[in-house]
């Protein structure tokens, strides 16, 4: 859990190190990226310095030089080849999601039951859930993303993991576990729709009305 | 972020406890909870003591009782309508998300900048962008999800805002900043497939050539 904060800010640095630089900036200070990304800028400095990333005399950091730090902690030297199991409207949509491309993540292929979502002969083609397990050895792939109905969930993840796959991003409801062999990130998204309601609702009601919260 | 953690893992408590009562289960065991959700248990109990739960002379919970004391906390007493902004793969997708419906979540409108993703007549209608606001203040809207182009995303969480928007969940890459009066929840899916790729190359390379993470 901690890893994977420290993974998210690297990423979120760069993005906003990338959008710096396209303004025209060469330098920043940690509280410039501190008020983006909301967090406090000893924070950041901490970060850059466990990073072996030290500020310029007059103050501030070169942009170049933490997006290349960076980038040798999380860049990847290849294309990440990975497969969406489920070809509804969330899977469908993840396949053409056109944020991946930059990241050098590439959607090889789609997975589905039903065979009007099949068609092997798109640019990334849908294919029959029987042709999972030896798409995935031959292949050699590792990542998976997981959008199939909540009720399949459980049987598809045991077929991606004696297939072969190392990591799955799962978007079904059902709160899946990693093993030592296995990372798991779930992403619910109604929940994550409902905590929010939640927070609002509380933000807004008279005080009399606010529940009290588990501290 | 730690009133956001408690939230959701209210929410994942709800989700299994109802998942063991629909298996014919009246009472659990901490244990129980704590395994499916790879959590301690340690944490299940000091939860629950926290919401006033207590256990049953014998050990272990009712379900009957969390599960009414958890609905008491965070269930909505009447539906919450919510808006979706960008009528894209993505916002389509999450239109029809089934998840949302049991959870007290109404999806009324949507909202495109494109005519042809436009329709009015629609279960649930796509309207176009010029008619946010009067939507927002008509309908007294408080909750959006935002899943427009990264380009378009400052500046149509601006409008929002300013129609009277207090929560928004942001598919977008851009990374929003709520402020006192506004919540806002950034789900960065392109970042959360990168984590998981980096997460999974560490645990699969050779040990030499393990990259040093920030600790």
């Amino acid at each position: 859990m901690n890893e994977r904060e420290k993974i998210l800010r690297l990423l979120a640095y760069r993005t906003v190190l990338q959008r710096f630089r396209s303004m025209g900036f060469i330098r920043v200070f940690s509280d410039n990226i501190a008020e983006v990304l909301d967090i406090s800028s000893s924070l950041v400095r901490k970060d850059f310095s466990a990073f072996g990333i030290s500020g310029t005399q007059k103050g501030g950091y070169h942009i170049e030089d933490i997006l290349t730090r960076i980038q040798g902690i999380i860049g990847f030297s290849e294309p990440q080849r990975v497969i969406i199991v489920g070809a509804g409207r969330i899977g469908q949509a993840l396949m053409h999601y056109s944020g991946f491309r930059s990241s050098g993540i590439e959607i090889i292929a789609g997975f589905d039951i039903d065979s009007a979502r099949q068609n092997p002969a798109a640019e990334i083609p849908v294919l029959p859930m029987e042709l999972l397990e030896d798409f995935i050895r031959e292949q050699k792939v590792r990542i998976a993303v997981l959008a199939v109905p909540e009720s399949s969930a459980l049987a598809c993840f045991d077929r991606l993991v004696r297939a072969g796959i190392r990591g799955v991003l799962n978007f079904t409801p059902h709160k899946l576990k990693g093993d030592a062999g296995t990372v798991v990130s779930n992403i619910n998204i109604e929940h994550e729709l409902t905590n929010l309601i939640y927070l609002v609702n509380q933000q807004w009601q008279v005080p009399s009305e606010r529940h009290t919260i588990i501290s």
